[in-house]
């Protein structure tokens, strides 16, 4: 009721319809990202328990060529898809660095880069 | 058939599932974000059309809360929502300056920093 024409500018419906699809779509991603950081903190207590090196550059290199072809099927820029990786591992280590934090340092997982 | 030791180290089965499980999210992920992109190229050429400008500083706040509000119902970091978010954006702006660089100038669409 205290709407003033300023505060809230005339949306066009198509815009709002795009916006709305937008939304939906970031719902859907978002939740998606929840479940890959539940998996990748498995991946970090798992390779902790069985000693495994944290950082694995076949896997890795295996998960960017697989996202860049996956990319150019998508009609995605293949750099993207890049970058999109490398944001995630980025969070994964800051993910992994908060649970050594919480943890004792006894039963400390080995940081993992990647997954 | 030259597979070595060294170049295919063994994987644990429960490593091999997680990875598995990661895969097939990047997947999902990578496809919804090639649809989202489909959506914010046509409200930046819709943008253009309608001449709005390009920026929409009360969608990008409205899209900032409720990506972090999402996040927190998702168990995920809301810093983690935005940086997220921020991502994404940096990359509909170079789209749309790829966009621009391949249309003639006449029907240059203004660019759009939001969607």
């Amino acid at each position: 009721m205290t709407t003033t024409a300023a505060q809230a500018p005339f949306t066009p419906p198509e815009l709002a319809e795009l916006r709305h699809s937008i939304d939906n779509i970031d719902t859907a991603v978002l939740h998606l990202l929840a479940e890959r950081f539940k998996c990748t903190r498995k991946v970090g207590e798992l390779k902790a328990r069985l000693d495994l090196p944290p950082a694995d550059p076949a896997r890795e290199a295996e998960q960017i060529a697989r996202l860049r072809a996956l990319a150019v099927s998508a009609r995605l820029d293949p750099e993207f898809a890049e970058k999109f990786l490398n944001f995630l591992v980025t969070e994964v280590i800051r993910h992994h660095e908060i649970l050594r934090l919480e943890r004792p340092a006894a039963s400390e997982p080995r940081h993992e880069r990647q997954a």
